[in-house]
């Protein structure tokens, strides 16, 4: 058996998430059913480096499986793909040690957000970005957004949910730029936990529209309170964008 | 009753074209839904510059519609845009004179198709782009492009249904633009026949992989004959871009 290591893309609209689940369609269930029809119906199990949520999209997703299949990577892709539907693409697949395991290993993640700030609604972002057709002070965000730049416990910036209960993470860089109509938020961590990117833009939003200051955020990390920071902001803007390893 | 012109852009992929038709979701349909609800149940017809086919997309589609009602641009694209799906949105609303009409008054079209070349298919792209994942050899589609340029009688590049007695129309700009992995053509022109966009780029496709050589245009041009044309390109890369009036 060789050990792979796969990068894919997806479009999280039409997807109940990363992980199997009885209702709905997942990538891993997509993934495992193309998989299964290149080893003639034999289960090859996919493990990825974490979850994504309903309608979150992946730029660079990285999963693990083990195959009897020896092929390189244009040939992987060449074929996984004309098995799996038009949403979901398999970029690259490498060997990797017997060992590699694409959640334990993961060293850091980038995510993006993607936020539309133009006046009239754009039918081509509705599923990619999500919609805040208000005014926004960037400079107080990035303010805002830099007293989160290290290591904290994260919990007020955590789904209530999250049953983790090791909530200290590292996030490395907050880097917030606009381009033309759009705001793009990019996220670098060690890791992030359930729903942390979107709470973390909820809160920022609710600095730029000036409903709290940027010096109202290290009050809110040191609370532990979920209720305290700003609301999930929507899945629909949310990227998975790089996936780091040793 | 006050004419009004109106811009709207529509994300096509899951439309059956503008044109109301007794089967299938069309653009026409759910703009007069939403413009009846704003006129308390009275119909309020729609007349567009010309028809989009299933699966094209426009930008800068035009129509003109009379109201009862004035109202600033603005609060017309507010409240439209309130009752319109997410794949359709208003872009602005102008007075129009009582005998402005949005098909007849046209002098001119601009058309842009996306064609995406990347060797790996990529997600986000499916329904905005034709995808060709092969060489192309772009400077000689330019030359060949170069024979289309002008007024001619161009039969061979449209639909063997069109219904039109007068096939001869002038395009004034044909201009192929390599960006990244895309390939973005415009055409701009007096007016197109149906389909004769994406025959042209079908036809651009045979030169751009060596089927045929630019030299041959002008021998297709004069047969006047559909079958000597390439194929009608996928509808999913095509949008109307502006329109232009007097």
């Amino acid at each position: 058996m060789q050990r792979y290591k796969a990068k894919i893309a997806y479009d999280g609209s039409r997807y109940s998430g990363f992980q199997i689940q009885p209702n709905g369609r997942t990538v891993q269930e997509e993934l495992e059913k193309a998989l299964k029809k290149m080893h003639k119906g034999s289960l090859v199990k996919v493990t990825s480096s974490g979850r994504t949520d309903a309608g979150v999209h992946a730029r660079g997703q990285v999963f693990h499986f083990d195959s009897p299949l020896l092929l390189p990577s244009e040939r992987w892709v060449n074929a996984v793909n004309g098995l799996l539907p038009y949403d979901l693409s398999l970029l690259e697949v490498e060997k990797a040690d017997p060992d590699f395991h694409a959640r334990y290993d993961v060293v850091g993640k980038t995510y993006k957000y993607f936020l539309y700030t133009g006046k009239i609604r754009d039918p081509f972002k509705h599923h990619f970005t999500s919609y805040y057709p208000y005014k926004l002070n960037v400079e107080q965000m990035r303010e805002a957004a830099e007293y989160l730049v290290g290591t904290f416990d994260f919990t007020s910036f955590c789904s209530a949910k999250t049953t983790k209960e090791n909530r200290v993470r590292t996030i490395s860089v907050i880097d917030i730029e606009v381009v033309g109509d759009e705001i793009i938020f990019t996220f670098t961590g060690t890791g992030f936990l359930y729903n942390m990117v979107r709470i973390i833009v909820g809160t920022l939003l609710k600095v730029g529209s000036g409903k709290i200051k940027p010096g109202d955020i290290p009050e809110i990390l040191a609370a532990h309170d979920r209720k305290r920071a700003g609301k999930t902001a929507a899945a629909k803007g949310l990227y998975l964008w790089e996936v780091y390893y040793k």
